[in-house]
């Protein structure tokens, strides 16, 4: 070769080169970016609802504007049930216990001793709500107590794969909000973490959580009831026990936030008033806050309910959350579409 | 330009151009590689327990390899008191309650009708260990309870920036131990998430645990008080009630483990006997598994105790960690250096 044709050589050699790296850094830097520029939230539609996040999330992201928040401090938290996925006409876990019930009735009837369980594997819901708390108690000790906690999540894990929502005849995994899915995804994929802090049993929602919503099982915050640490020839084991250890409901979302995070999420999605203080918590610091309260007015391809709702009563949240400048998703009007599933 | 000039001037461009890809691309890619080889552990002396810990590491994180582990499953957890910061002659939390003891005594006379509290203000440790346990969770009371945890965090920041210990006559954010700072460091280099699990109180570690061990406040778990959310003129509060709800420590560890992270470490390391059934617990899962105890054997550069101590005794770890195959580092052989601080 001469010098030309060497140089000619070189040439082609290093563009081949600098193609490949620039592949590479295509994949790892041009793609994120052609990503944002698209329309994150496809199933929500334009309207405020939409603009309002799409504009809080822009704004604690903007590097040297006035709300910037370093990624560890952009902190989310969800509710779960009416939030994330249904609740009518009865809470999923509510339907595991029941469907557990019946399982367990028909292997040991002496359990038959028990109004609650009865009512429940007769799927009898009346006779269900007329034993009351200590009923419904009894209910969730016999159901989610007096296992381990290695066979409990079997056993959800096994439902979850198996039952069909009652009325809407279709997998639980598949009643899941797609556009609180989205949601999901936008704020992670703008340096969010992601947290479930729900009235439900947190055994329960981390079987499903990493997989329906990318959420790990240390991101999930939930009710729960004590364990205890035992041996059982030579192997060590954690035995559900059939006492409530904790309601995280309420007022005690915030402190569940505050003893499992350790620090005050910005923004706050809920649908009920079991989320007040959550919102309540997030909201009232300094610096760009976000809360979200969606509502449940699509009869036709979900429920329509709120105040006087027995599962998911919205009042206080109705009343107040304007005024606190929260933000009420209408699902009629904001979501082009509802479910995840086909 | 003819073609040689141009393919020789185009050939320099691409260059150039090829040289800042590559320099982006080494500081991304090619930097790590380099860390990996140099020793990660350099305040280790080489010998059974460094090498034991490298070759955990390396066989979980070997792609394809036998003991592989994804990042999302590799999961250290650390006892803080004696494991990353020293303990003697007292927990370090204890030393903070007796100075803010002191410091509430001289602005408020009546708190000497408190005998637990008269003899902390009077560092009387001896008239402080004869009130018990009563006593103690008097102190307990008065020192970590009765305010907001915003409140509390500050306190704790501004006795941990000022305090100083009492023998060593350092900082305590002095008295971190170098190797095993290394250690987190280390470990998430091979994208392991490091925990802390401590019976010390978890709104007191989490004050310096990220600026110190790098470990934010979510990855923080320790005992706890109870709490009250409040809202108090328009403004949400969480105060810091005079109750125990949680100890983390013994059984008490694996089941916090599970409920704040929900799945079992692979790797665990602590000093004390109030460590061993975190070690239990992580060990006996199938899988390649590390558990760790810290000797405090080191009279000379740090404290030597063991079976008799009141204050992080060791007897049960020693006797069974061996067989378990538990890995007990001497302080004083396998640690080059002991303290983070100059």
């Amino acid at each position: 070769m001469n010098t030309q044709q060497r140089a000619i050589h070189g040439t082609k050699l290093i563009l081949i080169v600098s193609a490949f790296w620039l592949g590479v850094l295509g994949a790892t830097l041009l793609l994120p970016t052609a990503q944002a520029q698209a329309d994150p939230l496809p199933s929500w539609n334009d309207g405020a609802a939409k603009a309002r996040i799409v504009a809080f999330v822009q704004a604690v992201t903007q590097p040297g504007g006035a709300d910037f928040v370093a990624p560890a401090d952009r902190i989310a938290v969800f509710d779960n049930d009416g939030t994330l996925w249904s609740e009518q006409p009865m809470y999923f876990q509510l339907a595991f216990a029941i469907d557990r019930a019946k399982a367990m009735m028909a292997t040991n009837q002496q359990l038959a001793s028990q109004p609650a369980l009865q009512a429940a594997a007769a799927g009898d819901m009346k006779a269900l709500a007329a034993t009351g708390q200590k009923g419904l108690l009894e209910l969730l000790a016999a159901t989610h107590a007096g296992i381990t906690s290695d066979e409990f999540a079997r056993l959800v894990r096994d439902w979850v794969n198996t039952a069909r929502h009652p009325t809407l005849n279709r997998r639980y995994t598949e009643l899941t909000f797609k556009p609180m899915r989205e949601l999901l995804d936008y704020l992670r994929a703008n340096g969010f973490s992601t947290w479930i802090v729900s009235g439900g049993g947190v055994e329960f929602m981390r079987v499903v959580a990493e997989e329906l919503y990318g959420v790990p099982p240390h991101q999930v915050i939930g009710s729960s009831i004590k364990t205890r640490y035992e041996v059982r020839d030579g192997k060590p084991v954690i035995v559900r026990l059939p006492e409530i250890d904790f309601i995280d409901d309420k007022a005690g979302k915030p402190i569940a936030i505050q003893k499992f995070i350790g620090k005050r999420p910005i923004a706050a999605f809920g649908n009920s008033d079991g989320d007040f203080e959550m919102l309540e918590w997030t909201t009232s610091a300094p610096g760009a806050r976000l809360g979200v309260i969606v509502r449940h007015d699509d009869a036709m391809r979900e429920f329509a309910y709120d105040r006087e709702s027995h599962v998911g009563r919205l009042a206080r949240g109705l009343d107040e959350g304007p005024t606190r400048g929260w933000t009420i998703v209408s699902m009629k009007n904001d979501w082009r579409r509802v479910y995840s599933g086909r």
